[in-house]
């Protein structure tokens, strides 16, 4: 197969390497700063689209007039690469939307949403779990053996999150809002909490990990934080702990984001590898109309 | 509060007795036979139904004109029932259908169907899975430990079942059909196979749990099944496994159903418990119209 | 090889198949009502140890005039069975002592105990925990998931326990009385408490299962166990249960011993296989003298 | 208790400090760059030690002239230190040896040694083991979940670093030498290899962590480790790797010594001042002799 892939980060980088290792042709574009010993870069966009089979846009690509490509000597104009996409190539974006999304759909191109796999949002969260776990180790004065830590929401990230610290020898109490998830966190063997009444919850903890993507530990929820205690928002933003009630009141408060290109970037290029391999496989087989449009 | 508990297995004697114990008032009928030192059964259902606010009815409760009762000493006529229970009470049933279902909303009562509730779906999977684990123990001649599973389907029980039976140092393969479940079986660290190719997944194996309400271990399916591996079939009748055949092929199987009664009834009594007061609680606070049928 | 197998339980059974199925030759003597399918008994004594290179004796053989052999027609004579020996074999025996012991002193005899190998103690813990917690589902009325359970001694099978336990969801207490035991249950992750003070320790669990061959729960200790916890003594008797006090005092109690043979006969078999293999090479390659007397 | 505390890194200050708060007298000398905000340093080793019922010294504390120090802000000399204890005091000290333990003994000082103490080293080996999983997260640019892991040595540290990987759902790998050893390797689930023959053992893996304090991995069996593969060495110098011959191989290396400090040292104190509670009870209770001399 031939793919073209066009900006994007470190797992990017992964994922256009793992694909040449597979024996497909890959042309780059956007990814100078990278560092790949196995890539080169073409010169232009359009030496890098040309013929290519599948496009490869970032994760998330981005909704503006400039697409997400950190690794690139020069900005990368949207409309200008939307111009220069082959009509007959699929394009593999991660969450299409804004100027982009109306560009190709104006020029009919069959643009498909990697992001929205569900598979690959689970990979995505066993890594950030694993991210988590390395950022409380090198933040915790002490061990996770022994520590009480609260892990706030029970989504894949807060189960596979409890699931691990507790494995590691640590006190979790995972908080949730439904009833389901508060029978799944009984079954997992980990004890529970309300999301809407955290200020017990808090009480005694070491550490205490958002996973939420709304507001639960708001500036009174963190009167109640402990002093010395460790707070981690892995929420996008705003994000679900108020980081700088939180400093005022003497506590060590950080997000992290986009763990899983951070941590581990070849796992998280291997992926999203796989998940671009079955979407393609899908599309052969069904021969699907393209229609899952976003945004 | 009042409750009139009517016909039932072990799960619901010991629900009864929870419920007494917490200090509500409890009237039973057709649980002779269960052998509770705490409860008395009325003299009939008119006496058994008077004043109720709350009926609980069996779980399940059964479609026909019978009340599922194994412990009663006369059978229970559901139209009976239907008519002797008093208008303003609310009934919380197990899976209300068929005859009940149709005579109940004639007569504009409230009927709630508590096995609906996802929190008691997950608990009693948790009961199950357990109950799967004992039963591999007591059926076979060598420890878990090190033994070859497979357990067919990722679902709730499916997911609690390899993780028990993982924990307990078994060498699990988990099957699935989505991507999405093969992504959970990776980030929980378990080895994966496709339900729709068992052919290779079977060979070697100790032990083979099926957890999927489809025929996915056919006869065809079952020749490759070493000898000696021994079959559990989880799956609601007819289940997924050819019981026949593979008795036929000399393959020791057994079909477990129910398992959360029958390997532990207190668990499964507090589980419909808790359930039930959740739903009356969620009732009084948010005056939701009864409007969630069934069948 | 040339193995005679004399006397013995289930697992001498399921051995003695095993070295058959390696290609060895096997004769047996005394394991008539085994009901295998593949080995034959001998018509007497010495027809079974002719020619024999290994002669295999029972876990434990018994230090008395009768040989461990609960699988015989009838009794087999340790003086018959010590002269019958050739003087050239290696008897490979579980807990040689007492009459035969002596004899085969006099004799010459090599003998070497199976018993004793540390291997074969650990593999025989794994399965003895494994034992305990298939008694402990089908004896609880609750599932072990959410169970708050005692295990008293955290030696080999109170470890390997312990986890199994705490992998399945239960609440467990490991009770030690060394520091660096208690270091360990910490390290693993457990709640701890001291053997020598459990009346605090028994308060409110669901069950207590004793690893330690002393008295640890007498009758004083006993009254302090609530109502309806069960109570599993894994300690070869005497015990460290008072079972008769416990029954006085209305609480089930049960004793459970030699439970690798009769949890999972062929993985206890094999264990004992690979030991013999093991001490075998091992005398092979060193030439070491046989010295390794017990009794 | 009055507690005089001389040099020593950061575990020993957060030591002091937890030895203040439980309202004992403390006076340190040596720890001014420790940064410590509760405790003040004497102006000399005379003024600390006066009156001092237990004289804490460093783990360890070093065998020649100079007091392993490394907070202090001047050398502190272990002759003058020798002299300056009062002789009524008990000496607390890691692994005494050398200059200060010769001197100790010519004056009858009472010495005693934490580092011998089994809970310590088990507590040690719990962080050490936390600490190897933060290094392994950090250094992989793949996630522990599905990195193939080889532990080679089953002692302390190998049992609870392989059990954390598993837990994390790498594929681990254990290596030992004795049959009891592999037969724990197995009782926990693990898959074992040979530490005599690591050839095959490293075939394939992401990482290899030693524990052995001897040359397992030398510059032959570096040939058959995995380019990629990163490689960690635990054991104490010389170590069991040849970090020098596995850089001239192109493999990423690294040594890791006094981990239970530097990733966790509020732990690690807490860990030294319970082991100190613990034999200064039982040096109560007792009334032994002081009698356990090292070196």
């Amino acid at each position: 197969m031939e793919f073209s892939v066009i900006g994007g980060d470190m797992r990017t980088v992964r994922l256009a390497e793992l694909l040449k290792a597979d024996g497909h042709e890959v042309r780059c574009f956007g990814l100078e700063k990278g560092g790949s010993r196995v890539l080169t870069n073409e010169a232009s966009l359009g030496k890098a689209l040309r013929g290519a089979g599948y496009v490869i846009l970032p994760l998330p690509m981005g909704g503006g007039e400039e697409l997400n490509a950190p690794l690139s000597d020069a900005p990368i104009s949207v409309r200008e690469l939307a111009e220069a996409i082959p009509p007959e190539a699929t394009v593999l974006a991660g969450k299409p939307e804004g100027v982009f999304a109306e560009l190709a759909r104006a020029r009919g191109l069959c643009v498909r949403d990697y992001f929205a796999r569900e598979e690959l949002t689970v990979r995505n969260a066993a890594s950030t779990a694993e991210g988590a776990v390395e950022i409380l180790m090198r933040e915790l004065p002490v061990t996770l053996l022994g520590a009480r830590i609260l892990v706030i929401g029970f989504g894949r990230i807060g189960k596979l999150l409890s699931l691990r610290l507790r494995a590691l020898g640590a006190d979790v109490t995972a908080s949730a809002r439904k009833c389901a998830d508060m029978a799944w966190i009984e079954a997992l063997g980990l004890r529970g909490a309300d999301t809407r009444r955290l200020a017990d919850a808090v009480t005694g903890k070491t550490a205490v990990v958002n996973t939420v993507p709304a507001m639960v530990l708001d500036r009174e929820a963190l009167t109640g934080v402990p002093d010395g205690c460790f707070l981690l928002d892995l929420a996008s933003k705003p994000g679900g702990i108020d980081l700088e009630a939180a400093r005022e009141l003497g506590l060590r408060a950080v997000r992290a984001l986009a763990l899983p290109g951070k941590a581990a970037p070849e796992t998280a290029g291997a992926a999203i590898r796989d998940t671009l391999y079955q979407m393609i496989k899908e599309s052969d087989e069904n021969e699907l109309e393209c229609s899952q449009w976003k945004g």
